[in-house]
């Protein structure tokens, strides 16, 4: 949608881009980069939120019944490639085998990253998107947030069942702690996955800048698993999305899977014939979109056969099939511009 | 999509729009503000329904089975403000807690408008949406429609089922009265709602300025109800659209729900612990959107959980749950453009 | 969505639309005509179809099981005119009983047409969409394929089953020569239909090139029948897609239903009282589309009532329906801008 190649434009002296929102007081167009501090100046601390700051004892936390799964996570900024040179030193299309010509393609992304306890070392390095939160149903999920970024950010999740003060949304005068994280200060989400819930969910900023930050990068995949179901062999967790102009500040779009684009950048999957397969989608952006397998088929909602889904921006779900057909394959978004921007990739079986 | 900041490229003579439609012989584009009664000016008089008006009794009547539900609507303009000043004189969004600025707000609206028998009084104040027409499955709508709106329009109803003459669409050479219902003149819908058309629908224009008065806010909900599933304690109406230029003449685009933009403006919605929720939720404007409840989830329509649901123009769904989690949620499109300019609200839970 | 109007706009000498995809180092963008035969011209031929050409039996042809359904298809040039003139010589729009007045509506189209066996003769006239390619439960599809387009194509099916090398798909450097079929040259897909492929398919261009070619009209349907099922009385195969500018060189965008725009030039479908009729809908451009039907409803995937469903590009359903209904109806897409840009048609039951 709209436009992405700013530069063509430039000369024209206006935003060709529809109006985002306003943050702080300011305008926010699609096509215009913007200063995420800049905008957090202009936002006000909700009294809560002070109220909290001076007195931690005032933060309600949920109750934590059954079994806790415990996460200690921050958000961090993270030079991220959208398209790391290949092994030639250039940055391909596996799909065309040919040079991707889009100018940078390097940002300062915004990362949710997971620690050891208590924040002793981080598990793994800081990733778009972050990492994934898993627990069985009758489990609590207890996140503990650590805001290292320059401005107020949350964790919002989608799925569980949550009590009011960790919904991890910003509510304007209404907002409670965990809907504001100033940065350097922590939070603890209590997220309950009691029989309902099993599912394929996704968590995400919601905060005062939002959807800025998670434009940046701030978003990962929650999964509820059902006891009584069969676990998979293999799992993908695969968030269709877009790094745009108004958070890059790179000259065009790209259309994205799991922080990369195009084809052998995005994330590779394997499996291997007879595996039962899970894959997780979840659309992440302000398109709609559809999966698409090639070489597959899955039971559809209606009950019938399809091997195309369409979703939109917060729909999460899971495909399950049992691997029968060995090659490599795409996997891909079948809006046009969307999988020849950068919206697809390999899945080999063997 | 498209552009919704006129007056920032006002200067470059062009619409950066797309075409919508092509209405009495003129083009119209998607954000250059339209005269319907410009338009309607355009428009030749179908031979039937110039036959009817010399002689009423070529008019032929849906077969009336069942209970009839009679309604008396009329179309009629309204002053309508997308967002009223609060307590505080001004234009707030209370999702950011900061005031909307958009420049002017109010434009002549078209309303659907419920009356008591024969026309007798009006039964509230018109608005957008029009009246919830209701019927439980066996019973016939007996729709007593009025048209005091300077152009030509009419009452297109989905799901329940009608013989052709009551399908209230505009069919160029082959339009039925109903089809076309002119300035100051009367027709009377007859809708039945058999075994199979229970369930979450809506009614809108279709008539020859199609979609300009729907734009402007000629759109209303129908509900089937099945007797033999038990009646919710509460439930909500629920419709996402737009109030685009091309309709209001205004500056900005405004994503609406229900006739009003952002949180605290769009309806506010309150249930209780343990009380049987029903959303009824509808497209009713050029973009898909995804409906999103905080706290809460559902049956999808695969049998998995889902607390988000993609959907678009003329679709129209419920949602059931059983309240189970107390506060101040928000319902919103997750479409990031949608929920941060204006496609937001408070769900209460006590 | 974007422009369609190149001509009030070209005074800016900037692109307004979007990139759409990079093809032979070559940007395309959504609103600038291209040239196919320059297009491929930039393409290297990948070495397994260069092995291929020089030793015809490196290519590994699919099991054949089952009992052949054998096709013979040939991709060809074809002017097409998307909104031919009526009996009154004019371009006309039954739906609001107004000449179209869009410029030019004819361009050189690509299609698929189906020959009798040996490619002997021609079994129709070259159109668009495609031949519809039928097979039962068990069956095997045998479709021998030649291109006699300037530029290479392929074809690739969706939801049935079928080997790596059978997958018509450009995969760069990994490309099977069933994957990039050069001008005047063949080759046969063998694509198998075992229990579980049943339901409503498509099969389109993959190539190089993708998505011109298919933008251009390669594009068709796939129907495997269920044999425990009972057969419908009536069936009608409806594509939802735009002939756009990039593709056809035309001044605007047309809104289509099998390669044609505007009530009255898009397919008029018939059926009888009684008829058990069943409607196989796809999308095959960039736009989400809704497909609606007047006077009718049918079970939808969540086991409530519909009468219009969401769908994106590469979707594919069917719709059962009992005919009960008599009239002139129309079917169409219910988003505004494609309904009443061409996007609809009629249904006429007696």
């Amino acid at each position: 949608m709209g436009v992405n190649d700013l530069n063509r434009r430039s000369f024209l002296g206006v935003s060709a881009g529809a109006l985002l929102c306003t943050i702080g007081g300011q305008k926010v167009y699609t096509d215009q980069p913007v200063d995420p501090e800049s905008l957090a100046a202009g936002v006000t601390v909700p009294p809560k939120v002070r109220a909290a700051k001076q007195n931690p004892g005032l933060i309600k936390a949920g109750a934590i019944t059954g079994v806790r799964k415990e996460y200690w996570i921050s958000a961090e900024t993270r030079r991220w490639n959208i398209i790391p040179p290949g092994p030639n030193g250039k940055r391909m299309d596996q799909m065309l085998n040919q040079r991707v010509n889009k100018g940078r393609t390097t940002f300062e992304a915004y990362a949710y990253r997971a620690y050891t306890e208590n924040f002793g070392q981080p598990i793994q390095a800081n990733a778009v998107p972050g990492p994934t939160l898993e627990a069985t149903v009758g489990e609590t999920l207890v996140v503990h947030f650590r805001n290292n970024l320059p401005v107020p950010v949350t964790m919002h999740p989608h799925g569980v069942f949550y009590s009011n003060e960790m919904d991890g949304a910003y509510k304007g005068y209404w907002t409670d702690p965990g809907g504001f994280v100033q940065p350097g200060e922590e939070f603890t989400y209590v997220w309950e996955c009691p029989e309902g819930t099993q599912g394929s969910w996704i968590y995400h900023d919601h905060g005062p800048l939002d959807p800025i930050p998670l434009y940046k990068g701030l978003f990962g995949s929650i999964v509820v698993r059902d006891p009584n179901e069969q676990p998979p062999d293999k799992e993908f967790f695969i968030g269709f999305h877009s790094f745009s102009p108004v958070a890059t500040g790179l000259r065009f779009n790209f259309n994205c899977v799991n922080g990369r684009a195009f084809t052998g950048n995005t994330p590779t999957y394997r499996a291997n014939i007879g595996d039962v397969v899970d894959f997780h989608v979840y659309g992440m952006d302000d398109n709609f979109h559809t999966f698409h397998l090639h070489g597959h088929r899955w039971e559809g909602a209606s009950g019938a056969m399809v091997d195309n889904v369409t979703f939109g921006p917060g729909d999460s779900f899971r495909i399950r099939l049992t691997e029968d057909n060995p090659g490599r394959w795409f996997y891909h978004c079948h809006v046009f511009s969307h999988l020849h921007d950068g919206m697809s990739g390999w899945y080999l079986v063997e």
